[in-house]
């Protein structure tokens, strides 16, 4: 047997034992649509294959599921069977599972039934909630793989290791401590470095808005699932914008929270020990008091703790009621730095009305808007790519060795030279350089504002375009510079990208500020996004998090929503 | 003119500098006695060049001097002048600065003073309060060279930078800010790698409690000072025990924050950039209030507005009252974990008896004593060493190729194979891991107390032997196990070393837990050692500087200063 052929054996098996997984009462019997006769496979398409009370269920947040579940008005095992139906229906629409384990989650559910029972109170704030997790996080009972055909019936790609099926991440134990429900692992592009999600086991993960489009990645399989509403919430991982990237695509919030905040430890990473710029672990769900939910309810374990990593932060509600105050203040008293463009890419013509909208909307509230003019961000993007490429590829190389199998074209790694230390020092300083920069930058806006206050916060593009066509996922500057920064930013979903309202537009050739930018500027096709969903980021200050979770409840509550209901009767021109 | 030629007279030149910008006035008439006539030199012998206004003032600690001139008590004039005047003495005598500013002092405490005049009210909380700082702060009007002669008149080796003279690190700002008065920066050992204080401009800065033995480094200059009461409170930095080391030799209290507690933003050091181990800005003062001052100061400034690896922690003042509550409580329910000894290296007879004596007191007082037995040591020594070795000494060779000096025995870094990326990564995966398991084994610790919460704070030798003989500096695994697992440790005075209480004891040379271990051992001579100071550490979780802190003025005021007293008198035996 050729490596080729052993490794596509491997991941065939692999591919099939996901799909067995769900159980013959919830496969789709009849044949899916093509994407070009069934664009959008959320809301009444999938819903045909759901009770209305699993739609009851399924379509409400994770707020409002604890808001029954933790008061007994819906069981556990009710909810979890709703949703483990849900995921497996949107795994044959999308393929964004990796693994499956409903039957452990409905027994899991089943105790918490029998707890609320007998003590008449949930055993915690998340009592009852299905949690989706990318499957970066170690779950007992079932594998990792992270894409790795070579990480197949391993423990994080290591032969015979005791760890395997049985070790569990600390989010994972802390999120058992809080009562979710875990019921599945979502799919990731092999290494995590990229913006579109697809390996050799499962395939592509497709977009359930517009099925010609990808999910974004790397937690793509988290933002499709939450997308059709598969799971209320899961966590994903963000190093240069892969929490963020499938928010925005999918139409979803996510949080990227500063490094140290949440728990990263015992989940498995490309990198591992890359600190330069950190990893982080967030929350991603369909709706910004859920990010808040989740948030608020790990911080409830200490996980600095149980995590060497993470700061001694609890959940602040000074924070929280020092923001609730401006809110209520009258006149409202906030101000938002507002970057259309990052002078490098200028975002094609959906992105560019979702940011001139949700300007619209916040100034129409009485808010100050401020041009946000930082330092260059070239310099923030130079830092993040020379950091994925600090060791050369040879970790993800490395991994994909141990099977033979290929990488994925939409991998942002490529062979190169590795760093050493004296490199990765002089790194690290124009990082803490670059870093300094814009705090003096983001202090000197108090000189803009009528409040006296520096910026609040920043509205920027999450990227250059709506959920992307695959392949032209060409530029991560407008999230990975927040990595960089290690600043604290929350998507929200703006708007979806309209044949009929974002129409070409010619541009000089001269205008074009990058060769990035003429490419995605030609990308752009307004039949084949037409319907793509495009979130914003709202971003804080590094470890403002209770800051920027409220506002975002705010925004979505008073300003994203109002206006995503009149988009519908496209009442609002532009 | 040779290489050796033209950078020794750079060097004597520096030197001569530093003596002469210490006022005629002030200068020592009579040749100060060998150190075999005086060991000696605080106290009476320093005393003699004050007069009693200067030694009321100076013999103050920083809580009480601003007590005094933030009520308009003492002008911070004439506070300074003492300072000013002493420092100078203890410059002569211990040979322990590289920069005199006295005059720019002496000014800005007039402004302080003006202020005071005018506003009958202070600049800060540290209004008037002289500070001193180790010679990587960058200070306008006068250079740093943190010991290299190839950085005289340059900004951190780089000539004609316009930075030079003008630049100022952040925290120098926030201590103008609050009020301080900066006056003299003291002598580190080139690198900053080492546990003795020494350089090829001002020579070897001698201990002035022994004047045969070291001031400990890196911050041995500012530990030297403080003990000749030339300066109440001054800041260090610590990588490896840069501010505990000199510490515990000099008799004085030093803190060891975690990394990202207080601003490094702007302050010269060595393998800038490296962050497999942070090093980190403290205070040292000749009381633990008076750490805390500082502290609690330096953290009303915000310094994570300004510094971008500074986490958002202001003073917790909740943190402070839980830690009060348990002091007051009744029986009064601390639990130290006591650590003898690190299994790698046995401490001398005087720290022996230190930590016996500690923990007899901390006993009497009714509190609980665990057995502190962590995962093993020899893994945060190695990786320590690994993190300093990681650049294969490029950075500190580079500095010293500037002029030509040869590198001091002292110096802790030796050319070797610098790391590469993935090496890099390795290292922090190990570090991590070596967190988690010390983590771990603190958090299993509630098993073995009666409060069933783990362990409060952990008391364990700072180095193998009191202020150590010149070139005997061995073993920096006492400290460096800190560093590695980023805790917070405060150095708190226990005792000197006494010739007639600490005999050498013969150890069966099958009992040498290491080469070190033998070494240490056979260097003990009770007749050198004799009056040296033995300060030990008391640690608490990352982070937890305020416990620490408050813990710390705790065991100083009820548990050593009683004994401290007792001892002079010889009442209470062994």
């Amino acid at each position: 047997m050729t490596t080729d052929t052993r490794w596509k054996g491997l991941a065939r098996a692999k591919q099939q034992a996901i799909l067995d997984a769900i159980p013959a009462k919830w496969r789709i019997q009849e044949p899916i649509p093509p994407a070009a006769d069934l664009r959008d496979c959320t809301g009444t398409y999938i819903q045909q294959f759901l009770t209305p009370r699993e739609i009851e269920m399924t379509e409400s947040d994770a707020v409002s599921i604890t808001q029954h579940t933790t008061v007994g008005l819906w069981s556990a095992v009710d909810v979890t069977e709703a949703f483990c139906h849900r995921a497996a229906i949107a795994h044959q629409l999308v393929n964004c599972l990796h693994e499956i384990f409903f039957d452990e989650a409905i027994a899991a559910a089943g105790v918490l039934d029998q707890y609320f029972a007998q003590h008449k109170k949930p055993v915690g704030p998340l009592h009852g909630l299905p949690v989706s997790l990318k499957d970066q996080f170690h779950v007992r009972g079932v594998e990792t793989t992270m894409g790795y055909v070579g990480w197949i019936d391993t423990f994080e790609g290591v032969k015979g290791d005791a760890r395997a099926r049985t070790f569990e991440s600390e989010l994972v134990k802390e999120l058992r401590n809080l009562g979710a429900v875990l019921f599945c692992k979502t799919s990731v592009p092999t290494t995590l470095m990229a913006g579109e999600t697809a390996n050799n086991i499962i395939g592509y993960t497709w977009n359930p808005k517009n099925r010609h489009l990808s999910s974004g990645g790397s937690s793509g399989g988290e933002g499709a699932l939450i997308a059709l509403r598969g799971s209320p919430a899961g966590f994903g991982t963000d190093i240069g914008g892969s929490i963020r990237v499938p928010a925005a695509f999918n139409g979803i919030f996510g949080l990227r929270p500063s490094s140290g905040r949440l728990p990263y430890e015992g989940v498995a990473n490309s990198m591992d020990g890359q600190n330069i710029i950190l990893s982080v672990v967030g929350p991603m769900a369909t709706s910004a008091r859920s990010l808040k939910l989740l948030t608020k309810a790990v911080l409830t374990q200490s996980p600095w703790k149980y995590d060497p990593l993470v700061h001694e932060l609890p959940w602040r509600s000074s924070a929280e009621r020092t923001v609730q105050e401006l809110i209520d203040g009258d006149p409202c008293a906030l101000t938002f730095g507002v970057m259309h463009h990052d002078d490098i890419v200028l975002p094609q013509p959906p992105v560019r009305r979702a940011m001139h909208l949700i300007e619209r909307v916040l100034r129409r509230r009485g808010h100050q808007i401020v041009n946000w003019r930082p330092p260059p961000h070239d310099i923030c993007l130079a830092i993040a790519r020379q950091t994925f490429q600090s060791d050369g590829g040879e970790d993800v190389q490395a991994h994909l060795d141990l099977s033979g199998e290929p990488p994925l074209p939409q991998c942002l790694i490529s062979k190169s030279d590795s760093l050493n230390a004296r490199q990765i020092a002089a790194l690290n300083v124009r990082k803490r350089q670059c870093q300094k920069s814009h705090l003096d930058y983001w202090n000197s806006t108090s000189k803009l504002t009528s409040s006296g206050r520096p910026v609040d916060a920043i509205i920027c593009p999450t990227a250059p375009h709506a959920a992307v066509v695959p392949g032209q996922f060409r530029y991560i500057g407008y999230t990975s510079f927040v990595n960089t920064l290690d600043l604290t930013s929350v998507v929200i979903p703006a708007t979806y990208a309209s044949k009929l309202l974002d129409r070409p537009e010619p541009r000089d050739p001269a205008s074009f500020m990058s060769h990035e930018d003429m490419e995605i500027h030609s990308d752009y096709d307004p039949l084949i996004y037409d319907g793509a969903p495009v979130g914003v980021q709202l971003i804080g200050r590094r470890l403002e998090e209770e800051k920027i979770l409220c506002l975002a409840e705010y925004i979505q509550a008073f300003c994203v929503e109002p206006f995503m209901s009149a988009e519908k009767t496209q009442v609002w021109g532009c």
